[in-house]
């Protein structure tokens, strides 16, 4: 066996960002390791992983906004409408922005920057169970 | 020696989404590994790598005529033109999604969620042979 | 201890693309590693990672011109305006393209393609002191 797997699930409300970084720095103390790496994954295709700032709550507002904006529901180009009409955007917000992160360990802990978190980034509406899958090598 | 590396080739025809699931499972099976990691890295600064919906052909046409609207050809902004018309908007796509994708592996398998496939996707015209490496932990 | 973790600074001088390609080799040297996997990390959220050309600077120049069109400064729809006009620019364009990267190393060096370069890529205007975490298994 190379490195601990677990999973876990997050429950979601609509779009947004959501700070998943005590979530998996806590994987990451269970499997003790000293020095290593965290890899976290994603195993869906309309919600995804970004690492940003955790201190300004207007930041991620606007990464948001300017995300919904680029990528509208509505767009006639869209095809894939059977799963509603923000499936599509969904996807293509989850192509743009990353499925896997890793983040290398010492000591133990996460080497995040001060002001990084590393957020589940949910682009579909209504509520949805993500998970995630942790391996800490 | 830390883990299992491979290389294989793609053979692309035009721009588009390519399906390597099953390439990548038959590497991580080959490296008969337990738990682990499987990392995936592209050779090429002109074709990427998402992990995306395997189940709608529509999803992955939505996805490539959205790319190619918000990366057009001919746009008077590129100087980079001499490699053709089609070289500097794949340079962006590429940019824009992923050069290399991390995924656990649990009893020698990829943990992929149900809809997903990892896919090559090929941002030039004409034929090209691209170069996946496959890292087994 | 699972690999090798080290940690390098990069200063930068306004906005653009870095080639840290030797810097991240010379780690991977230091590591001694036969074959393995080497994944690169920046503690930051304004400035990213990208495999890119590594030939003709004008498709370094022309991916910097062209993101910056993408997500201008000065546009009304942000809110956290508050650290100057060039960050929350900064922070979009750093959720497009990568935290991390991971790349396969085989006899102690990295299996990049003919054309690809690992970049620093700063997005915030001025003096910055930027910290990679390098780790190698």
């Amino acid at each position: 066996m190379s490195g601990r797997v677990s999973e876990v699930s997050v429950a979601t409300n609509g779009q947004g960002m959501i700070d998943v970084s005590g979530l998996v720095a806590a994987e990451v103390a269970n499997a003790s390791s000293d020095d290593g790496l965290c890899t976290v994954f994603i195993r869906h295709t309309s919600a995804s992983l970004v690492v940003q700032e955790n201190a300004d709550p207007s930041a991620q507002d606007d990464l948001e906004r300017w995300l919904e904006r680029l990528v509208p529901e509505g767009d006639p180009l869209y095809q894939h409408t059977a799963e509603g009409p923000d499936d599509m955007p969904a996807h293509i917000k989850a192509a743009l922005t990353a499925t896997s992160l890793s983040i290398p360990v010492r000591a133990g802990k996460l080497m995040l920057g001060t002001w990084q978190g590393i957020f589940l980034w949910e682009h579909r509406r209504g509520h949805n169970t993500r998970r995630l899958i942790i391996h800490v090598l």
